[in-house]
């Protein structure tokens, strides 16, 4: 069985009867438990299949799980007395962190209660946790964290990783990167053969870093076996383009461009709204054109894109923004759930292995 | 005498009487020379005090220099046979380049006889002729091409180096981008002390690589000798903002945030640009729209911040884009203008002397 066969899972989803169960840190972002909660019940709405397991405070939770009509008997509550603030260094939270919600929704994976976990707390302890509870998949050195971006491919999004989940990446680990970004794109975006590229600083062969040039070598070589075509160096001008699936970078590189497209595209959006703000004939442009703008806001909205994946662990953890609301949440619960459905974390630890034995010296690559 | 007072030069501007001469390579960008010379007149046609020595093919220059009457009387042309090609290598270029307009562009300004030089050809020919031909400042080990960023900023623009001049940046460097970048804020956007922002993957203090750390201590150490404000690490999203002037960073990292950042703002007017047609009504309503969308347009068109600065060589080089038009090159040859006018370069040999000094063990740092 092949990870292109999306229709059916290697092993039957976690959770209780044909659903799919979701573990879900409740405390730790910008707007508090009560925009998770609405998220969970948002995605409760649309999809008969999802269930909860919900982490925080017990009484807080309890009340507002029982506001929610379309969470009844779907949520799972344990309490945990800690939270994880966005100023906790990882390096506390691994020492001190077990009586956290964030440790407490990874525990749920890592029992296989759940079949991926959602946090909306600080990134650097929640990547910190996951590796110190479930653990690096065998043959990956750094784990990765994967975004998607507004693009012209049809698919409407590009994956990019790494974008911050370690600041350094050697040759063997961007080759890592190009198969789990690889794998995502089938499971995650439904895409049979992606088009991975390599972020360099031109196109053209004699460019860039000499740890590039390695990788570039190793991923050529890794094209076949992983399923995915290889379409050479890609510059940042790429990242929305229609040439490329999955953009393979380190996760400083990868985090600076993130935050700068964000960033931009934030700029235009202010600038715009000034722009249309400036005359009476403007002000009356935009009420006309305002179906027009808001499908371009919908497209470009960065609460539909909500969801960085953790890759490269023994369990699936999805990232959600710090700030995002109900709609933003719903968004990471709607890909942990898609992951989760279809067996994406054991296709992926398969892919890792198949390379791992394929680029060990001496012995046959597996051909399935 | 300080580089804040830019009313007065320290040297005469080189050129006949009080006019200010800048070199313009006519070959090598993607539109011909045609498109040079025609921004050549539009600069010319606002700015009486502006004479140009242009090079390239003597009879087709000869030919598009007579249709401008701005430029009559106003012109030195000088014949160069070789072109240098966006395809060429740079390796190949310092071996052979030396019938080229680039080089010839150069060399007028390694003579003394133009201010400034402008050439839309190939950036990594046009750095590596540069540092042949105008040799590197004392202190500086890594030039670096500075670009402007469209930005919240009441001067509407930040300044990013390094953007591609090298891959490599190490905390040295660093601090000589921090200060060459300060400098060319002074100069060029006439800001009296600027803010400067190291580039991260956060803004804690201990986010991010070692040479990062290194550098951030070596900058706020220059900070007062150097005239400019440290404001600590800024992220991707700062780029455009107005916490910020001068944001340094490796050529690597640098180059990728810049496409970045045009491939999003190009994105988001692709997609803007769909919106409008999609109906009667909203096509209606860009029409109305027109005049705030221009102005908009205006804002963030590349072509109005045209001009990558070459910095750290004895000698000032302004990279164009290579599909520049007339109004591009114009923008482009307004920046070498204003730079040799306010006696740019000198000042900043003196600030990088200075703080070679400064950092020197043993050695008292100049005062003035």
């Amino acid at each position: 069985m092949t990870d292109l066969d999306v229709t059916q899972t290697a092993t039957p989803a976690p959770g209780s009867g044909g659903s799919v169960v979701i573990s879900v840190d409740a405390m730790g972002g910008d707007r508090g438990p009560a925009a998770v909660v609405a998220g969970m019940a948002e995605s409760a709405d649309r999809n008969p299949d999802i269930r909860f397991i919900v982490h925080g405070d017990e009484a807080e939770l309890r009340r507002l799980v029982a506001r929610r009509k379309s969470l009844a008997g779907r949520c799972d509550i344990r309490h945990a007395e800690g939270v994880v603030t966005m100023d906790d260094k990882p390096s506390q939270i691994v020492r001190k962190g077990d009586g956290t919600s964030m440790w407490s929704a990874i525990e749920s994976v890592k029992t296989g209660e759940a079949g991926a976990a959602v946090s909306c707390g600080n990134t650097g302890a929640l990547m910190a946790l996951s590796m110190l509870r479930l653990r690096k998949l065998p043959g990956v050195n750094r784990p990765a964290i994967a975004c998607l971006w507004p693009s012209l491919n049809p698919q409407g999004f590009n994956i990019m990783l790494d974008v911050g989940a370690d600041i350094r990446a050697d040759a063997h680990d961007l080759l890592q990167y190009a198969l789990m970004g690889a794998s995502y794109a089938r499971n995650g975006l439904g895409l049979s053969e992606p088009r991975v590229g390599l972020l360099n600083v031109g196109t053209e062969e004699h460019k860039g870093r000499a740890e590039l040039k390695q990788a570039q070598d190793m991923i050529v070589a890794a094209a076949e076996t992983g399923k995915f075509r290889y379409v050479g160096f890609v510059e940042g001008g790429d990242l929305p383009s229609a040439r490329v699936d999955v953009i393979v970078t380190d996760g400083f590189t990868g985090n600076i461009a993130l935050k700068t497209g964000e960033g931009t595209a934030k700029l235009v959006g202010t600038l715009l709204k000034d722009a249309f703000a400036n005359s009476i004939m403007s002000k009356f442009a935009a009420v006309l054109a305002m179906t027009s703008l808001k499908r371009l806001q919908k497209r470009i909205d960065p609460r539909r894109v909500n969801g960085g994946i953790f890759l490269g662990l023994n369990g699936t953890v999805v990232k959600s923004h710090g700030s995002a609301d109900a709609m933003g949440v719903s968004a990471a619960i709607k890909l942990a759930f898609t992951l989760a459905q279809s067996g994406f974390q054991d296709r992926l630890a398969a892919r890792v292995a198949q390379a791992a034995v394929t680029a060990a010296p001496g012995t046959e690559a597996a051909s399935q």
